[in-house]
């Protein structure tokens, strides 16, 4: 048996065959067409599933089930897909439109539930019966398993930890509120620190890095300018982590699971990410003198999105 | 059958019989003896439980549990209490000690889980799958019920929702960190919000409720003098409803429970304290164009510890 795993993206649309042992032997993809009505979208979508198993050596008999992550909420219980705004979907049938084409079992979840899925079963969290993961990219995205399961909330509105406030009447966030956790703790948020540290140090290598270009400054720029010895980048750098551990030992005091993953961009800086962080974060847990839990990177990548899909049940 | 609840406190055990429709028929109580050793201080309880269940007219025959809600950490799967300081335990192996004066099954667990526990079976969460109890009292305790079980975590240290970072390098807290949620929402954050607004004020009731003493202002100050209409405690109240409401909303995004609850001393101000919340708190979730859960006020007051103790399974 193989099960099929879509990972549903502004751009495009990936679909995956998925082996038992979590191998991906077959990837296709389509653009996203959000010019089309929905049901004809989805049918796109059920024709790629075909396509791509046919190609994998596999009939559609051969489907166990179909999983669907997407950047947005859905009813797992009903296969309603709730909101996904880089689609315009609201409030759309999908299970009952894809079962209209393809009728097996449909799983639809959000992106980064699915993703800590995928780690949590055939990733760095493998095992484990709880863990939180948190991808560091433009926003703070995350998924939480709990008892082997995600958890997303009564309302399938949980898991958003980037919008969790984390300084009182601070930074502005895009959500319309003040200090949310993603403003100090994403990508964007290193590189805001780095902006306006160079305001004050124009001498700094992370201006030289980007051309003299403030704006042209990335959370890359920081990781070079750093390993140079930068002393302004590094500063910048040592308010991150602290941020960063903040916001670990603030999952750990309310959650407590039994690992906490990193993804995302920012995670690809690695060991210059994780050492500092698990010098630091201890510090904040309340009860830090208990046993706490390990705090390791993702190792799945982009296709945990299809893996995670393809793991829903 | 008949369950047995205990309720450790600093001062006092109690321990109730209470039956399977959740009443408490019998209760009776001890001092706290921290000057004993630790196997006379299990017996004492042992005891006590003893004599309880045969002044309820029972046997200790028709025990079917012991549940003991600690003000402290403990695993629930070996029965050890992990810490407990109040008590002076750590690491004590409390329900091998209890059975062998009282062999009946016995579960431990914090005392906010055990009181989250009551509610959503007992109290006002009953019938709910998943709640979070936040208690509002000196500090901020709080207990996660998630498919109609506690959470506290993979290592017994989770659901510490008043130390989960709030306001990133703010108040410094007693933990040792700075910008604790519990500084900006716990009665001692009102308190500490109207001393600092009768320093700019000193016309305002705040003082004169409290005969000139800005020590003597407590929660029921504010309330009192907002009652009588006081601008100072109206504009105190206003921010600390509009902290409270943002630690809501922040458990709204990141859990997204059936039902939240509010207990503890402040809870005591009833309506006052909810009806604002309610209008406040929404505008703080990311998805708040779905539905929201329900906050409701605990309904079983200090039976809760009781209760939930003799609930634990």
């Amino acid at each position: 048996m193989i099960r099929i795993g879509i990972d549903i993206g502004g751009t495009g649309i990936q679909v995956g065959v998925v082996t038992e042992s979590f191998s991906i032997i077959r990837e296709e993809s389509i653009p996203t067409r959000k010019d089309l009505p929905f049901e004809e979208q989805v049918r796109l979508i059920a024709e790629c599933v075909v396509s791509a198993t046919e190609a994998s050596g596999h009939s559609v008999d051969d489907i166990e089930s179909v999983g669907v992550g997407i950047p947005g909420i859905a009813s797992f219980s009903t296969g309603e897909i709730i909101k996904c705004t880089n689609m315009g979907w609201n409030h759309v049938p999908f299970r009952e439109v894809f079962q209209s084409f393809l009728n097996k079992p449909v799983f639809i979840d959000n992106d980064a539930n699915v993703a800590a899925l995928a780690e949590s079963v055939a990733g760095v969290s493998a095992g484990s019966s709880s863990s939180v993961f948190i991808t560091i990219g433009t926003g703070i995205g995350s998924g939480i398993i709990l008892n082997g399961r995600i958890w997303s909330g009564a309302h399938h509105i949980g898991g958003e930890l980037g919008h969790v406030i984390f300084d009182l009447d601070g930074v502005p966030c895009s959500c319309g509120n003040h200090g949310c956790l993603e403003r100090y703790c994403s990508a964007t948020a290193l590189i805001r620190m780095a902006r306006e540290a160079v305001e004050d140090h124009p001498e700094s290598q992370l201006l030289s890095l980007a051309g003299q270009d403030p704006m042209r400054i990335e959370a890359k720029t920081v990781f070079d300018a750093m390993k140079s010895g930068d002393p302004v980048a590094q500063s910048v750098f040592r308010r991150y982590i602290s941020c960063l551990s903040q916001a670990v030992a603030s999952v750990e005091n309310l959650l407590d699971p039994e690992i906490i993953v990193l993804g995302g961009g920012v995670s690809k800086a690695g060991k210059a990410l994780l050492d500092p962080l698990l010098d630091e974060y201890p510090q904040y847990v309340l009860f830090n003198d208990q046993p706490l839990p390990p705090v390791k990177l993702a190792v799945l990548g982009p296709e945990a999105g299809i893996i995670g899909a393809a793991m829903l049940s």
